[in-house]
């Protein structure tokens, strides 16, 4: 099988380089990547700004992939797959990540891990995202290792949906287990304050405390990875809300 | 009543001045617009920019409105209101648009106009985007401008659903009425093509066609503006695929 492997980190990220790693075992790998972080790009799209798709060398224990650095987002990286390498045949399998931070709860609607999933599902490709709880550069994937080969291993073995794919968040550290939940209900907070810069200019950096609205729902990602847990949600990208339509 | 108005478009924007102007039908509007073009932003942040947020001056024919541009996103628009302008009371309602173009269907996972609704029902403000069919900077709003009105009175009559919003799409020219939708199945094909720089260097730009995967759904957004109706679709945030789930 041929997979497709892309993140928002960028390309030369430890939790893209060990994604290829891992999903070697599967199959032949492609990485199409940003050529720098593009963290909270969510499905942003680069209109009207010319793309570049570059080879690039991978480290020698990667031998056997091949990899291409892009200047777009992690939404275009798809879509440039699947016009160029994946012309003639689809890739069988997306993979984005593994994303150095949380894409769990609403999180899910900003990251560009998740966007690069959620552009597979439009184009009928199964995918998975893979997140881990730790925004450090040299973030310890070792716990996560094992469960991303065994999910990965089961969603492949799942009947395909169309339109969906999977948010996979791990907790830092040892892991107690898996357990499928839904995006926990809550909001980010205190997200912008007034500061001033070197010229005298009041600005705004982004930064932010989560507020989770059902701490004791024990059904939620957040719930599992609060409890030493992954957390597996299946997404969908129709946005309808069913029950308001009714 | 105090409303927030965003667009995607940017200040100046002929969609957002007309929303401006149909707005202060219901209250005080105040406007936090992206200084230029967002198209296709999605619900990207900006992850470590400085933003900037200056009063403009608004046209004399909608005085009393308050407006000010940033480098963000327009899901930064929203985050950086709820933060400053609304920090001691939330704004009881913030609109998006009027878009220069149609956010239906799958286009609504890649929609800035959309993104800052998401932004909006994430911090439970009750949230509407109007998009119409016509992406020409000086698109006619006319025929679209009697729903907006009483649209947004009948939602605002409703009661309000958390995590929820409105996507609400109008044809090109005359409209035969209003249907409630859900989002179209479909993707997006042929989106990129390699062209050569001056340079000679390879490079894509994005382009593409909607493919449709129920062209015979009455029941869809794209249907109802396909046959001349304005189409309303309300989106969750909630992007849990209970079907999948159990």
């Amino acid at each position: 099988m041929h997979i497709l492997i892309t993140n928002d980190d960028g390309w030369g990220a430890k939790g893209l380089l060990t994604l290829v790693r891992l999903m070697q075992q599967f199959g032949n790998v492609t990485v199409i990547a940003p050529d720098g972080a593009r963290s909270g790009q969510s499905n942003a799209i680069s209109v009207g700004v010319p793309l570049y798709m570059h080879p690039v060398p991978v480290p020698q224990e990667l031998a056997g992939a091949e990899a291409y650095v892009t200047n777009g987002t992690p939404s275009d990286c798809v879509k440039l797959a699947v016009n160029t390498v994946f012309r003639e045949h689809l890739p069988d399998l997306v993979v984005s990540g593994i994303n150095h931070g949380s894409n769990a709860a609403v999180n899910v609607i900003y990251s560009g891990t998740m966007g690069a999933c959620f552009v597979a599902a439009e184009q009928g490709i199964p995918a998975i995202g893979f997140s881990l709880c730790d925004h450090q550069p040299n973030a310890d994937f070792s716990f996560f290792e094992p469960y991303i080969i065994s999910l990965t291993e089961q969603i492949l073995s799942m009947p395909h949906i169309d339109g969906i794919c999977y948010n996979i968040n791990a907790p830092i550290g040892e892991i107690r287990g898996v357990r499928w939940t839904r995006q926990c209900r809550g909001h980010w907070t205190k997200e912008f304050f007034p500061q001033t810069d070197d010229k005298g200019e009041t600005i705004y950096v982004l930064t932010g405390e989560f507020c989770n609205h059902e701490p004791e729902a024990e059904d939620t990602d957040e719930w599992a990875l609060q409890h030493g847990f992954v957390s597996v949600t299946p997404d969908t990208i129709d946005m309808t809300c069913y029950a308001a339509l009714r």
